[in-house]
């Protein structure tokens, strides 16, 4: 299985930016599965049912969340609706959606788990012991594991990383917004790489407008961070080709198109 | 100026892989200066005299540090003594050593500044302030300015990016251990990358033996977190060539080096 | 000088509370000069120009502020016009409004300095460095000094107790909206305590509705957090008496009141 | 049944503390059970076995622990086999020791509970759910349920007071070292205090030498913080009195001690 995970799609400069070049990405690599994380999807703050609907007819197959889930309250209508929107599985066994979902292709099934950090972030449940279940209840259905663990910290992500060598196929870290270049299938089969980047503004600061981030920083003053509408884009993603017997990865790559790094068809 | 930053450099392993490409890379880029973070040089806890020295005979010229600056106490015997050790700026006023050094190759001089994030660490003076001080500074002495500005968060690393961008020739990220894919000259010539990585153990987790890091995120109690001296490297450095006249980035490369990403000479 | 001080208002059951039992306090301890903490007083988030108004019509000569000082956009359009509001001294050079007020009273003059903590809070100006200047500034103008240092963390608070003990007449710590036990006149005559505590809602957290603010803890997901307008309330205050020619305080009493412990006269 | 609780006990000071006032003050309240906070016994690091063993012996009967549970290594060697010493409940599965503890006095048995809070704090297993688990397997025991939550935030150990009520017998806090002045007994039962407050050097800052805190808080830098072995003492207390029959708070009362405020016996 040929699977496509793109990171955090920011605004409609990340949705516009995911319809360009979606079509040749699945082209190029002969996409089976295409993920993406839509946490930022409505105008840098959650998501919407209109924006859920668009990504998937886009050729989305998943979408998965993170700090931003509830951002847009729009979402408590709808996920416990829709079958291919998960968010993060350690969040409170009281939040509404579910943390897992499985796409089959071609007869072969992945399952997809999304994890959040707590190093920075807020305590949620343990991610560790919860990969661990999840990922052995995946196995029950097919060897064939997808981890988007959106989390800070750099030795957070690749912790769970080296924790699931071997029992997952792909373990991919979200949330910063810039992509790392450290893609690699460790020694057991999975292939990792500790942030994907994300799919929006390329001229800007993690998609929101540079002067309110830099006027944040310098005086600590209350400041809007807004997602503008124009502007370049950048488009962040990781390409894994995965055994569909094993669930092993066999090849990784990683994806970051913008005008300094033009897409190579 | 042709010059080369080697990110964090982590014990003896991360020694080595200097001892081993440098020459490599020196002849490939026709470097004139190398700067390097060592805050992890002594066996992943600051600096000792001794590995100053090593790593000034291994060609270094001047070498920064960061949020472990004072973790080797023998720091305190020689940062007032040594010409190329520079520590970040906006520390205390009390603080020993000095913020920004300068290195002559050719007749063109650069200034070197270092800085330390905020963002999820201890409240130093103000970089971006001190950054608009120190470069204005620097810049009556020559246009020819890099800043390494170690910190954790990529808004505040982007953000100090874009903040000096015309101002400063190169700005780097350091401290995070993991190299970034967003290297990039800004439109006003300064070129950027949100994190150099580090140059240290491969295999295991910031250059920490990766079971006991596990172990810490699994349990949250105490660990010793050991560097390892055996075991494959990671070189991770980035390349700029400043034009001697107006200081701008003319031409940037990401380095990152191991046996997944070998050397190309 | 008898000074009394006011922690934190919280809306309008604070508002009240202020109104009920102030003229009493000023009645029994023969006060002088009554400050405030303001930074929760309209509905629990900032000031507004009416709610400053009327504050000082209850007969409260300076209002202090905090982390919650922008909460209410209003405030920018009134606070360089008014005398007698200032936010944290330590807040950026660029923000609007002052840190520091002077009040008479019967030919004794008193400086009061608002200053903002930074463990677990953001990374203000050095809250030492500026106790020290302006205290000194404080000190030529009359030897009486007042210091509300909003902060969270004990050590942070009282490590400035200490430091200003003989600088300072009278340091109060506010932000946690609860009262400490620990008053105290230190060996160099300055009145102290680590947190004068709240006034507002005596049955709820922090001033907030207990159910949002315990559901947000058991589930870290999205709560609204409202401060009541009815129920019982609390008073929280600290009176000192200060030596008009020397500046040290000579008595200090924390005033706690509740139904628990109802008001004396 | 009548229930004394020592608030953290900070090294020789605060042990002599003990042995000087716990007499008068099992004395003046007739007190039936003692529980103190020992994770700052040993020179403010943990405990050792003999410490224990003093402690026992002064008339403590249970001791709690907190963050420093592990800063003494030798309480590895002991916790499994000792019955009066417990740790925070909700630290990890695979952590040694446990977090609840009985004890029986006068044919009553009391059952103590130990919880950690995660606000400013490492994430520890949910408190609020574990409470809810383990007040409920205490109640079949007895009706008598004392909790010590060692927490930093004001708002994380008020949420846990009143998510309580009616249903522990007291909750206290600990960990700040400085006693709060909010103690009650809510409308269901439970005796509540924010903190309790420290025991040990009374002119310091939570204990430690007040000269390195500032000096940390001034520079940021390294710093090695000492518990001072002379000097005056403080002791920080709670009792309450407890219906032996439904396990409601009937009495509570703060206790501080030191020489601004003496015993009264
Ligand atoms: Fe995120
Ligand atoms: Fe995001
Ligand atoms: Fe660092
Ligand atoms: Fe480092
Ligand atoms: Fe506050
Ligand atoms: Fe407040
Ligand atoms: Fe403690
Ligand atoms: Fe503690």
């Amino acid at each position: 299985m040929k699977i496509l995970f793109i990171g955090d799609i920011v605004g409609s400069i990340g949705r516009d930016a995911v319809a360009k070049y979606l079509p040749r990405l699945k082209n190029k690599y002969a996409v089976d599965v295409v993920i993406a994380n839509g946490e930022n999807a409505a105008a840098g703050r959650g998501i919407t049912r209109n924006i859920y609907n668009e990504l998937l007819q886009m050729g989305i197959d998943i979408i998965t969340m993170g700090n931003h889930t509830w951002d847009n309250k729009e979402i408590f209508d709808f996920i416990d609706d829709v079958d291919y929107l998960i968010r993060p599985a350690n969040f409170s066994k009281d939040a509404p959606g579910r943390g897992v979902a499985q796409i089959t292709k071609n007869d072969v099934t992945l399952s997809v788990i999304n994890l959040h950090g707590r190093v920075f972030l807020p305590p949620h449940e343990d991610p560790f012991a919860m990969a661990d279940e999840l990922v052995a209840e995946a196995k029950k259905i097919s060897p064939l594991v997808f981890v988007d663990f959106h989390a800070e910290a750099t030795s957070e992500k690749i912790a769970l990383g080296w924790h699931l060598d071997g029992k997952a196929s792909v373990v991919v870290g979200t949330h910063t917004h810039v992509q790392t270049a450290d893609s690699r299938i460790y020694p057991n089969g999975t292939a990792y790489i500790t942030d994907v980047g994300m799919t929006g503004p390329y001229d800007e600061i993690l998609g929101m407008t540079k002067e309110s981030v830099i006027y944040k920083f310098q005086t600590n003053m209350p400041a809007r961070f807004e997602v503008p509408k124009k502007g370049r884009e950048v488009l962040s993603a990781f390409f894994v080709e995965v055994n569909d017997k094993t669930g092993k990865a066999m090849r990784q790559e990683r994806i970051y198109i913008n005008e300094d790094y033009p897409f190579k068809p």
